[in-house]
């Protein structure tokens, strides 16, 4: 079956799927996205992920007028997982919104421009067995944006810092700014250090994740002390635990950073309670749309 | 006629140029541009545009083993002029190459993905009524990334302060960081204090551009003291001339800044001179290829 994908108000086969060369997000990166994981054909907090896209939208300026209403992004969401047998199993659904394609000028364009949309649908695997033996990851300068807040895909940084991970056998880079611990390349990294979780606080230097909000969540409710005060680089030597949290990967924890064993090379107590807790979170219909 | 362009190994008319939504450009802003100015359908300047793509592939990583060489570029920049009608009066040549498409991850794409080259050409007016006057522009932090010398299409910080520039009535952003100024949103900025033309040096921090280059020849062939050191934001208030440079305005004097008149709010002596010697380089054949 081919797969099938939304843009620009229809549902058509991926490789027919082409935008102009105007098209802003092509000339400027000038768009911002989501993707959101769904079980079964169902949207884990798809709700969360339509409010922070509505954050972007505004961070950056794209009027909504033209788009569809939420209720309606909500149903193409599950038209989109019906449409390419993902109904059954896990998938995510990447969704963009660029400002449309225009004459290149780097101010917006003039007139009422209809913003590009788009939507496609893929399986994913579970990374049970990266959880079970614990992710490598690297420490690199955060090089990015003052405005790390806003999910746009000016995502250079990113594939920079991720290629270099990939490239020293890791899975992640956590990325350090100031002498603080960020956040990583697509993910945000907590750390335990003396039985406290701590995080980097919501502000313009992170993108405050959806599933950083859940694990925040499920944390609390496992009645773990938790603290949003950013890792300081100097205090990477002394977690016990560290883990980072992605739509996709739930919580992974990172058993070795650069050459430096974290904790006693294996998941740590308070990872492997999330890894349970998130399993549990996945099927909560209270989550589910 | 219908506008032509190139895009992966062909002309075509610029509404059927379209690109797959799994473009890296689209996706991430993976990618890099050139615009060079075109005089009587040749290139000013062509050849340092071509170090400077070099130097933007390089910077980011993308093979150039897919790509044209540089003759066939200088080549194909000269058809599509030809093709557009613009081998009399003055273009620009937009020329985009990003790392391809492939399925979504940040890391670089398995195997031998072939990158995306798209080239357009566009006829300009030269900015001599706004020369004669002068410009207005606003101050604003610069939000950008680290990596500011590659020219990369991750854009948006650009393109928001330059879209604030134009709500201010302005023409363009000064940008600042640290306390210095760094330059403009698409331009590099000069200002002159006591005698001595300065701008930002060459660094991570600014885009080296070739009008930026091109500027300090010209001000060294005129006995013009300049010094490669930023400009302090303290010390805008003593400036005695202000400008910004850019391949297609070439050296614009700034008469405004946000509401500092700047110098007697006309355009200054050393603007002038350079507004003249400009004029003569855009057809000293040194310099066109």
């Amino acid at each position: 079956m081919s797969e099938i994908v939304w843009l620009d108000g229809q549902f058509l086969p991926r490789d027919e799927a082409r935008i102009a060369v105007d098209d802003r997000g092509f000339i400027f990166g000038d768009g911002i996205y989501e993707v959101t994981r769904c079980v079964d054909g169902r949207l884990f907090e798809g709700r969360r992920h339509l409010v922070r896209m509505h954050a972007g939208l505004e961070g950056i300026r794209i009027a909504a007028t033209h788009l569809p209403s939420d209720a309606e992004l909500l149903a193409l969401h599950h038209e989109l997982l019906a449409r390419n047998g993902l109904t059954v199993g896990q998938a995510t659904v990447y969704l963009q919104i660029t400002r449309g394609a225009a004459p290149r000028a780097h101010q917006f364009p003039a007139g009422d421009v209809r913003p590009t949309l788009f939507l496609s649908a893929t399986r994913i695997t579970p990374a049970e067995s990266l959880r079970a033996t614990g992710a490598r990851a690297v420490l690199l300068p955060d090089l990015r944006w003052a405005r790390c807040d806003l999910k746009t895909v000016n995502l250079l940084g990113a594939v920079l810092a991720k290629q270099r991970a990939v490239e020293a056998g890791a899975q992640e880079a956590v990325l350090h700014r100031d002498g603080v611990v960020t956040e990583g390349s697509i993910t945000n990294v907590f750390g335990v250090l003396d039985g406290v979780v701590r995080t980097h606080p919501v502000g313009t230097r992170i993108l405050r994740g959806v599933t950083r909000d859940v694990t925040l969540e499920l944390l609390h409710a496992m009645g773990q002390p938790v603290e949003e005060r950013a890792l300081l680089v100097e205090e990477l030597p002394l977690v016990s635990e560290l883990f980072y949290t992605s739509t996709t990967q739930d919580a992974m924890p990172i058993v070795l950073l650069d050459e430096r064993v974290i904790g006693d090379g294996t998941p740590g107590p308070v990872a492997r309670r999330l890894g349970a807790a998130f399993a549990a979170a996945l099927t909560d219909p209270a989550r589910l749309t």
